[in-house]
């Protein structure tokens, strides 16, 4: 089971597991309440609902916690990155808000990174964290209308369209949540 | 007036504005209640408190919120950085979180900043914000006495010691806080 409500994350998470043939299921789905995230960390949250997930369905669960952090900004918005879209997701003034700072800041650094922190927690077992980063540079005003989040403002090193605009299999090839289920794929199956 | 209840933090601002001839009395002399910082920036966090001293006190109030940010935590503990050391304000533990974070991820980046944001807040004007950060790297154990919070863990760029080993003086002269009162200063007083 995903133990998240986030549909753009689901399905990623989905279309990374395809090829594994594992079914995935979200909590949504389920109709599971999502925990309050409380962390003040990626892996904290990601940990906090993997394990209520796990608890309350009784079997294997896997979260995932991820977030935008700019350089100039000290890593904000960072695990308030959802909360900085507010309840209706409202990525556009989030992306407007990161703008805004910046400027009040007068920064020149563009740096930022995408974080992904997967969680796998099982009932009785010790959770394991995985995580994956994305790095590159913020481009305003925001291109693309592909992916979800803060993707549109986000350009990844090495290329030079932003996710918004990237097609999707070559950013769930480069992306901070493909490093992370890597690592997963890695530690559950052994080295390649 | 000082919007603080941190001892440490109130005795550095009180030696930062002593050559200024500026008398400063802490929020927490005047018996003022700190308000929560729900902010998910040091700017924002300053703000809520000197707006909320300003308007409780009818008179200019000065904050300061501050904090340190690991690049390996994607800028943790950041504004939870009190936080992390509890209300008994443990920051043994707290450092000793950092190191087990670090450990738990493998980390070979130690770099780290701190990040001092000061707001400036009276009644009926715009709040202004002033930020200073210093650069470094962590180094475990802790070194040094002197200072307080994080202090025993950061080397700054360019220097051998610990902020908690290093003479006041030289601290007052290179860290965050001293980075942001400048600007502060600058600000107030016009360029030197």
């Amino acid at each position: 089971m995903i133990a998240s409500h986030n549909p753009g994350k689901v399905i990623e998470i989905k279309a990374l597991v395809n090829p594994f043939g594992i079914v995935v299921i979200s909590s949504g789905e389920l109709g599971l309440v999502e925990p309050e995230e409380t962390g003040s960390t990626f892996a904290e949250n990601a940990r906090i609902k993997a394990e209520a997930a796990a608890m309350v369905a009784d079997e294997p669960a896997l979260s995932d916690d991820s977030g935008l952090c700019v350089a100039a900004l000290d890593g904000a918005p960072g695990v308030f990155s959802a909360r900085w879209a507010g309840p209706n997701r409202d990525f556009r003034a989030a992306m407007a808000r990161i703008e805004a700072e910046l400027k009040r800041n007068g920064a020149q650094d563009a740096r930022a990174w995408f974080v992904c922190s997967l969680a796998l927690a099982a009932p009785g077992q010790q959770t394991e964290i995985f995580e994956g980063r994305a790095f590159g540079t913020l481009i305003f005003p925001p291109r693309g209308t592909r992916g979800f989040g803060y993707d549109p403002i986000f350009v990844p090193e090495n290329y030079r369209q932003t996710f918004g605009e990237m097609d999707p299999g070559l950013k769930h090839s480069i992306s901070h949540r493909a490093k992370a289920f890597a690592k997963l794929v890695q530690s559950a199956f052994g080295a390649p």
